[in-house]
C-alpha cells in the first residue's frame, strides 16, 4: 500500500523535510500534490523529482515558463480535497494554510498539519468539521506529535498536557539584555533549525504561545491543564500526565522529520536509517525550569487570546506576524514584537463566536492598522 | 464491577501497598484471599480488616488459634488459581513465588506480578503457559509498568528497552570505598523505600540485573536490546525505543503504590488522590550515565547468566539470596555477594533446557552449596 501524499508548501523547511521522508520511503510513499508560494526554483526542481500529477503555485505562468512535467494545476483547496490524495500535508506559513486545511477536512481527508495558524485561527471551526466529516487532524509539530504519541493507547481523557519550549536563544537574558539584540542573534536558534518566522516567535516564546492554542484544539484539553515547561535540550518534546498521575514522555533528538514520518506512516512506526537514534552515552542532563511570563510576555498575550476565544487568537496570529517581518526587516526592536501584539489585541473590536469571514476580517484588520504605523 | 483479588504475600513492601490502594478504591477492589509466610501479627490484623474468604499461613495452626473470623485455609496455589478471583497479586519474596504464578497462569487468570524470581527462574516455561491459557502477567516492578505502559497503543515491538536504575547508595564509589560499606549503609536507599532483600540487591546492582531477565519473559524482547541506564533520581521509570527512533518514557515520583494500582486497574486508570503528582517546579534536573560493570559486577553477572538462561539465572537468585543473607547478619562483606554468586555460577552444572525440577534442583544446589561454606 503506497500513501498517496500532496504536500503544500513543499518549498518552506517542513516541506522539504517531508520530501526527505518520501525519498527515504519510496515504498511507502508517492507525491502526487505540490504547492507552493513563492520559490520557483525549487518547486521546479521537486516537480522535475517527484512529477506530481496536481501542482499549485501562486505566479501560475511563471511556473508554467519553468516546469517541463506535465501536471494538472488545480488551487490549494483542490489539491486538498482530491480524491486521489490520501493524506494533505500542509506546511505553508501563515493563514493560508486555513483554507485548503479546512477543505480538506469538510472532505474527510486525513491531515498531516504543520500549519499553526490553521487551528490558532479557526480551531473550533477546524475541529468541529473534521468530528462531523470524520477527518482526521495529524499534528506534525514536534510537541503535539509527541502529546499524539504518548495519548495511543489510553483509554482515557490527559489531565494535563506539558509542552515543553527549548526558551530559545535568550533563555535567562534580562529585559535590559534583550532590548538590545539583533536579528542576526534571533535567528540563532539553540537546538532547532527552522524557517525565520518561526525562529523568531520560538525566540519570544510566541510559539509556544500558539502551540498551547493548537494543543487545545487538538487534543480537546482545557486551557487551565496545559502547562509549558521550559526545557533547553529539546529531547523530551512534550508530556501528557493521567488521572493516576502517571506522565508519559516522548524523547527524540530536534529532527523534525520524525514527526514527520510519524503522522505520514500512522498508525504504523517506519524504520528510517537516516532518523537518528538517541546516544543516552551523550545525554548527561535534561533539565527543566518554568518559563519566565514577565521577560516573554509573547507567551502570556497567546494564551490569554486562546482563552478569551473568538476573533483573539487570529488578531494575535496577524499582528505577530507583521511584527516579526517589521523585526525581521529592522524596522522595530525584538522586544517591539510584543509590544505591537499587545496593542494589537487591546485594540481590536472582540468578537466572541465568529464566522470564517469574521474571522478573516479580524485578521486583515489587525495586518492593517499594525501595518499602518509603519508604512514606508 | 468490583474486582475481587487475593494478595500473596499481603504481609511485606508491596503486599501492604496494595492494600492501601484496596482502602483508597473499596468501590472497585474486594480482598478475597490473603497469604503471608511470617508475619503473624499483621497477617492476623489484615484478616481481621479485609475479612478474606481465603487465607495461607505458614504455621496454620498459629494462625487458626489468633485469627477470629471464618475463612477457609488453602494453599497458594489453590488461592492462586480459585475461580472467585479475578486477579492474584504475586508479591511473596524469594522462590515461592514460582509456584502459585504458574498455578494462575495455567488457569488463565490475571497475574499481578511483584515476585522477581518466578520470571527469573523459569521465564520460559511460566511465558509459554500464560500464551497457552491466555493468562495476562501484568507487570508490578515500576520498571516494568513504564516499559508496559510506553507499549500501550502501539502495533509493533520495541526496538530496545532502557531499564533505568538509581544507582542505589554506593553509586560512583571505588572498588576500595565499597570494600568497607556496612550493612546500614547498604539498607539507605537514596529514593526507594522497599524491603531489605530488594534494597540490598539494588545496592549491588543485581536488582537490575534481574529486571533485564524479566523484562526479556514480559517483553519477549532479546537480550541485546536491553540496556541498562543509571538515573539518580528515580523519575523516569523506564523507557522504550520504536523502530523510528522515537521513545517513551514513564514518568512520577518514586512510589510502588502508582504501578500496583495501574496492574490493578489495566487497561483502565483511577483517580486516587493518594497518588502523588509530578511537580515539575521542584524538578530541575535529571540526570544519566552508563552503569559501572567492574564496580558493580552482579549487574554482568545477571545479564549473562540471563543470556546463557537454562537453570543459571535459578543458581543466579538463589546464590543471591543467600549470600544477601549472610551479608545482612554480617557474616560476608558487601562485595562478596557478588564473589558468592559468580563461584556459584562457575561451579553450576548448567542444563540448558531444564524441566521445573531442574530447575529447582539448582536452586537446591546453589543454596546448599553456598550455605555449606557458612555453617554456624
Amino acid at each position: 500500500m503506497i500513501k498517496q501524499l500532496a504536500v503544500l508548501g513543499s518549498t518552506g523547511s517542513i516541506g522539504q523535510q517531508t520530501l526527505d521522508i518520501v525519498r527515504a520511503l519510496p515504498h511507502r510513499f508517492r507525491i502526487i500534490g505540490l504547492a507552493a508560494g513563492k520559490n520557483i526554483d525549487l518547486l521546479t526542481k521537486q516537480i522535475n523529482e517527484f512529477k506530481p500529477r496536481f501542482v499549485y503555485f501562486l505566479d501560475r505562468d511563471a511556473l508554467a515558463r519553468l516546469a517541463n512535467t506535465e501536471y494538472e494545476f488545480l488551487t490549494l483547496e483542490d489539491i486538498a480535497q482530491h480524491p486521489q490524495v490520501d493524506t494533505v500535508i500542509i506546511a505553508t506559513s501563515g493563514k493560508s494554510g486555513l483554507s485548503p486545511t479546512l477543505a480538506a477536512v469538510k472532505v474527510g481527508k486525513n491531515v498531516a498539519l504543520a500549519n499553526k495558524e490553521s487551528l490558532v485561527m479557526a480551531g473550533e471551526i477546524i475541529t468541529k468539521e473534521a468530528k462531523l466529516n470524520e477527518a482526521r487532524i495529524l499534528p506534525i509539530d514536534s510537541e503535539h506529535s509527541a502529546i499524539w504519541q504518548c495519548l495511543n493507547g489510553e483509554t482515557q481523557p490527559a489531565t494535563q498536557l506539558i509542552l515543553t519550549a527549548s526558551g530559545g536563544p535568550f533563555l535567562h537574558y534580562s529585559p535590559t539584555q534583550l532590548n538590545g539584540v539583533t536579528v542576526e542573534q534571533a535567528l540563532r536558534h539553540p537546538s532547532w533549525q527552522m524557517g525565520r518566522k518561526v525562529t523568531i516567535d520560538s525566540a519570544t516564546l510566541m510559539n509556544k504561545g500558539l502551540e498551547v492554542i493548537e494543543a487545545r484544539w487538538l487534543f480537546d484539553v482545557p486551557f487551565e491543564n496545559i502547562k509549558v515547561l521550559i526545557h533547553p535540550q529539546s529531547i523530551i518534546h512534550s508530556m501528557v500526565e493521567f488521572i493516576d498521575g502517571s506522565i508519559k514522555a516522548q524523547l527524540s533528538y530536534p529532527d523534525m522529520r520524525l514527526p514527520i514520518q510519524y503522522a505520514l506512516s500512522y498508525p504504523e512506526r517506519l524504520p528510517n536509517p537516516q532518523l537518528p537514534r538517541l546516544d543516552w552515552s551523550n545525554i548527561k542532563d535534561l533539565t527543566f525550569e518554568q518559563p519566565d511570563l514577565d521577560t516573554f510576555p509573547c507567551l502570556k498575550l497567546a494564551i490569554e487570546a486562546g482563552r478569551q476565544g473568538g476573533t483573539y487568537p487570529a488578531v494575535l496570529c496577524a499582528a505577530d506576524e507583521v511584527a516579526v517581518e517589521l523585526f525581521l526587516s529592522r524596522r522595530i526592536k525584538f522586544i517591539d514584537i510584543a509590544n505591537l501584539v499587545g496593542q494589537a489585541l487591546e485594540q481590536h473590536q472582540f468578537i466572541a463566536r465568529p464566522t470564517l469571514e469574521e474571522i478573516m476580517a479580524a485578521d486583515t484588520w489587525a495586518r492593517e492598522s499594525l501595518a499602518a504605523g509603519y508604512r514606508r
